[in-house]
């Protein structure tokens, strides 16, 4: 860590924080500057609240040196971490990218069974679903709950497919690892750190969605929760951002693909449903994330999109998946992957 | 709802979506307009899942007319709701603008003791302080737990602040709620829906914080939520937002205040600690929060703000909050309230 | 356009308002609906000044129906514009995906004629450079002026490439048109109206960046203005937003491909090195790009980044460009064009 | 500024940077820490464009130590700047909190003289009105030219009131100098280089409004164009950035007055009719904006809304403006100033 003394802080100030940075356990090397005096504090600094500095007489600014997560770095861990999905054991991280699909929410039986085989013929490995459904709206449909759970369950039973579906809470996440092979934690609870510490401390990988509004140093330190509490499979998720742009429902941020991989091992994947909100921008948006080095995608597909139960509007068509997958096993092949 | 149809539309994709609309048990108005049809849809549309018609062939978009909170509103409800709080019956949301103070964390009882006396005598009707933090990462300080909830029962028993602090986890909830008197939903779960469904179903006062990128209707939804679920007594409370900003921890929106008590009965307060980030900006966004007509103010202070374990940079100290105070006052006679 | 009643409003004010809209020309239907009136305005709005109504008592929102620019829409014409680049006619907006390179700024000419011949022989067919630089600083380098201009129509003589360079104000606008093959509009003068209606008034095609914080309205506006000018041939570039994300300068969304594509005849490209401003960005932006559909690319290349007087740290070195543009001929196959 | 080398640098690539370092004058330290090596490059570093170093190899990123504004800044002139606003010498800057105001463009001559004495009358010192207006629609009425800034002129004759009125190119500035008092650069123009410097090259004294998405820094080294000009008259303007929010036309960040009164002399005004988009939160934002220390504002006042030939919708009527110069009086007393 720097810190950065103001023009005119005095003898006394720099002092006190001298001493105030070597209470916290650091070693401290003082720069005399053209214009500004400088401290810089050696050690393990992550441990440290560096904003009781900030307060001090005299300082102007510290400034991080080291990034606040650890064990999702690459300086801990340099090769990549490829994360297995049951009941088959596809990999998520590897060479090849991988397709996760299915209904925003679990409405029906049968309607599920169909739609899992039609995403499974088209060449996905994994079937999302929603049971517990996280509505901004009290009046929304919130989800089929446990029953939805085990229709999930014989969807896997017949088709293979790994089931991954969202866990809200930390009361659920026995009960919902009995039967997914993923656990999902949605957009909104990336920052509920009590369910994340629940889902480190049970063995099911994670799919980690990107908060609305969540710097990717805070992505990687939710990440770091989970890994932290005993679990390393967390499979990190792009869904867009909140912006003031209105021709879509977030802001997909693909540039976050090669940021990640530049500073962590764990794999990406990418959701260009909620993180465009429209239809037909999913094709598009999805030929582009693989293009850019995603290791997966996660796109809602419902056999009736216009009478589903929950986003419509965003939703693909089982033939409209197909063709899309088509497209996409070209595009992989142009970057030297496949899917 | 309006139903926007795209210029090439067909003749049978309006009749598709008008019975589309039906169904839906609302009664439709077409209008042919010079460049587009549109259709009106007549009846109580906060129920529906709108964006079904969206994806309809031949529908370029809709627009919804209302708003989709209900007793959150104006509409519902035209006086203002005052929500009182124990142990004295300070009431939040009418002429009185009422300040509740304290540290970040809860750390030690003999200071929170020696702190609860002093913003007690420069005016605070309400002691905040935490016991159970949610930390960005896993190396931050955590809370002390159930412990921190004795210290600030005893604080009150002391001093007759209403004590408000914040609950995380739905199984905290019960817990929370025997020791507090306001309980609070910190910014990261504004959308934690089963929690807001589990401080609705109990009595004691909720302090909401806005989401660090939620809209205005978003926060309204999360009141509506806890409203619905049985408790009427919600205090909004502002924190700031997540900008592009550099010089801000966050970007405080004042403008939300009088947008706030157009449309809605809720009072609302302002947090200019978290909602700047910086000590030396408390005291003028303090001032400007009740001059825009705020019912309310959250802010940290502490009695040796270098030496917290959580937020120093950002507390006051109890003399300057005195000063503060004394500033309120006057500010808050300039616009026909009080402190 | 259509007009919300508050809930409360009476007669008289609906009366008033019915008449302030057939005021300007339009007609008018009123529906009665379950919670609110609303009054549907039948006419071509573009030209009216909505807020009027909106002021009006008794109003609660006004709603617009249709967009408001019209000669950048496909409203008004379907076909999708070609841009044609002299002096060798490649097209912008057909099946090519073509790629405009160079240095950030025209710094020496046999350096600019080097690179001239490095991206011409890597399949480049626009030549790019800044001669009048707009900076943030002004104790930054500002640019060669008129000699940079010269260089660039020397390494067009030599090439055969197309030049593109900047346009910083209207006097200018006649002089670099004599050079230049392409005038580019840059992202702080999206809105400067004067230097968009002046490009718009000579014949030499513009490259209009988006704006930093510029809705996709508000571009296609601004193509407006040239277009209205007289001049057609406008081509759009898409060069990243300013969002609150950390690891990157700009945040480049590619989601406005579709969504421009959707709505308007123009052909768009993507800028990746001011859209991300880190050199290790560039390809999987470029990549993504591509797979989304974007028309082409514009790419700063330096032989000597680390030496490079302005933006060093995001161009690419010459053979970085090479084997980019290898992988884009592999990509734009993958979705049926070419480069 | 620090220099901060990956944590598997190599010596040679440690010598490269510190060479390249050198290269521009400055010198160096090096520390050796627990987890990274860093640099610290001491000098005046201002003059440097630091984004080569970054670009070295085995550079992790580096990390500017002083401000890239020098004559805004605090650092090199202590005393506030007051800027005297003709031709009664009113000063922005001191004690005396100063209000401009007039309608948003200047549209007939008889309204501006009444508006003018209106405004007189209830306490301004400036009038503002748009002459050449910039509007994001072609479609939009674009001001009256040279005409406007006569009857400005003629207003000045009889009123006093100092008069403030938008230059939008270059062209213009000699011309709009002869009748304005204050010259104003729009948000849209902050980054306009070249009018930037146009306006520093005269006189009179300059307001310039903040860029839509300009952070701090931006909006100082915009000022600092200026002042470097020869014109050390600068007024800084608030109005508002562009966020999600979906309830305001910008976001009105209060807080920017604190932080700009920390780091430079300049004074600061607020736009709260810009700010905001909606005449409803002009008071709030109005005494919220004295309470929170600003040295003036600008507000839209027309004697009849609803026909105004721009921006109807947000600007007060002469009676709704002279109730708030009331209430201003007040808050200004409780925060010490005057009106």
């Amino acid at each position: 860590m720097i810190v950065v003394m103001t023009p005119h802080s005095t003898k006394e100030q720099l002092e006190h924080v001298v001493k105030l940075v070597e209470e916290m356990g650091l070693s401290t090397h003082i720069i005399h500057g053209t214009n500004r005096t400088v401290i810089a504090a050696v050690g393990d600094k992550r441990m440290v609240d560096k904003t009781a500095i900030e307060y001090s007489p005299g300082v102007e600014k510290i400034v991080p040196i080291l990034s606040p997560y650890k064990v999702a770095s690459k300086e801990v861990k340099q090769e990549k971490t490829v994360v297995k999905l049951q009941p088959h054991g596809s990999g998520i991280g590897g060479k090849t990218v991988q397709v996760i699909a299915g209904p925003c929410s679990v409405e029906d039986r049968s309607q599920l069974l169909e739609i899992a085989h039609q995403i499974k013929d088209a060449g996905a490995v994994g079937l999302r679903g929603g049971a517990f459904k996280p509505r901004s709206s009290p009046y929304s449909f919130q989800g089929l709950a446990e029953k939805g759970l085990e229709y999930l369950a014989d969807a896997r039973e017949q088709t293979g497919l790994a089931v991954v579906t969202e866990v809200v809470t930390v009361n659920h996440v026995e009960r919902v690892a009995q039967y997914a092979d993923v656990l999902q934690i949605g957009a909104r609870n990336m920052q509920n750190f009590m369910l994340l510490r629940a889902v480190g401390e049970q063995p099911k990988p994670v799919l980690l969605k990107r908060g609305m509004c969540a710097t990717m140093e805070e992505f990687l330190l939710a990440a770091e929760y989970i890994i932290n509490a005993g679990n390393p499979n967390v499979i990190l998720c792009e869904r867009g951002i909140r912006t003031y742009e209105e021709y879509c429902r977030n802001t997909l941020t693909l540039s976050i693909i090669p940021a990640i991989q530049r500073v962590s091992h764990l794999p990406i994947i990418v959701d260009p449903t909620h993180g465009t909100g429209h239809a037909y921008m999913i094709e598009p948006m999805s030929l582009a994330a693989v293009a850019a080095g995603a290791d997966g995608l996660i796109i809602e597909v419902h056999p009736d999109p216009e009478h589903a139960l929950s986003d419509p509007g965003q939703q693909l068509t089982p033939s409209l998946f197909q063709q899309l997958m088509h497209k996409l096993v070209r595009v992989a092949q142009a970057v030297d992957r496949k899917v």
